[in-house]
């Protein structure tokens, strides 16, 4: 099994949003001490065409066995680093309100490739104050905080209405992404890896939909 | 203005993922100071095309003036009414860790017309204890709070292995919506209003994109 090769595929959205399912499942398999899983069996527990399955787990270098189907610790692991959940990503949040503060506790962030080296806030309480082991810096220190992590990933959970202008400032401080947590619609230069989490969207999408039920 | 007369509508999903960004850019607006904005002005802060913002904005019953635009505060106003963000709706979290408890503390989803009446854990330790005025239940007594608060919407932030189960749990005692916070790909009947919230699949886009920048 080699996955060197297929690293730096770029996959459509979504593939990627289907992949960590897949990974979710296998892991939950894992844990009821299953050994083996086929294309048909994942597609049955996820409600996703076994073709696309299929499609989807061809981005990996690892073949299932006739009539066996995966080995689901191999599968996980193979899926694992193929997302890039194996590898750390290091990342700072911006605003330490009650959001920012659940992320860098948030252990489950660590099993998933990220590594939070550092907080910024502009609040002189909080500044100098850590939050599990990550120190809460002033704004102002950002190139000092980024040149000792050399962090990739910039998590935005400021207030919306601050939301591009600290974007705008940890892309020139040398972030390559960001993850913008805000309802701002945050906009980044093309060269910039950019997500957004729309918590609030999808508050809209269940208001909406529960109407018409 | 009236906005009885839409409120049933079934809103495709981009226009219920936008419409929520220009709310936030208006609140932006309205922050500074400023008087109204025109489609174009929102087109022009937000990457969208004006055409389509027009289009997005024809849903609600509210018109903008010649060469003056929208009032930012009524328009405002009737995004926040139309989205169901002036509403409350009721809702519960299943699993107070750290992801669930940050939701709970979250002032930000009051705003946005979500009202945490309840929560629920599986863990001796934290059941019977109070995270802000939420308390936190045994799952067994979700018939009891089910029937005092009559709760809408069922937030998943357990662990992905036991989502499943935890969804199905909540639909049974009579939840209308579930909000999959967990990786796990959550199942349910027609009837109910799904949302996944893909903190995950997020991180293996941005790993992704990274990659191949």
């Amino acid at each position: 099994m080699s996955l060197t090769t297929t690293q730096h595929i770029i996959l459509p959205e979504p593939t990627l949003r289907r992949l960590p399912w897949y990974l979710a499942y296998i892991e939950t398999l894992m844990a009821r001490g299953e050994q083996h899983i086929s294309s048909t069996g994942i597609s049955k527990a996820l409600n996703v065409d076994s073709s696309q399955i299929a499609k989807d787990l061809s981005f990996l270098n690892i073949k299932g066995k006739t009539r066996i189907g995966y080995n689901v610790s191999e599968l996980a692991e193979a899926l694992s680093a193929f997302l890039g959940f194996k590898q750390a990503h290091k990342a700072c949040i911006f605003g330490t309100g009650s959001l920012g503060k659940a992320l860098i506790r948030d252990k489950g962030l660590a099993n998933y490739g990220l590594q939070i080296v550092g907080a910024f806030d502009v609040n002189p309480r909080v500044v100098g104050s850590c939050i599990e082991d990550v120190l809460v810096s002033d704004l102002s220190e950002i190139n000092k905080v980024f040149e000792t992590f050399e962090p990739v990933v910039a998590i935005i959970t400021v207030p919306p209405d601050v939301a591009q202008e600290v974007a705008d400032t940890a892309i020139k401080a040398g972030f390559k992404a960001i993850w913008n947590f805000t309802p701002y619609r945050v906009k980044v230069p093309e060269n910039i890896v950019m997500a957004n989490t729309s918590i609030y969207a999808h508050l809209a999408l269940i208001y909406n939909r529960l109407k018409a039920n």
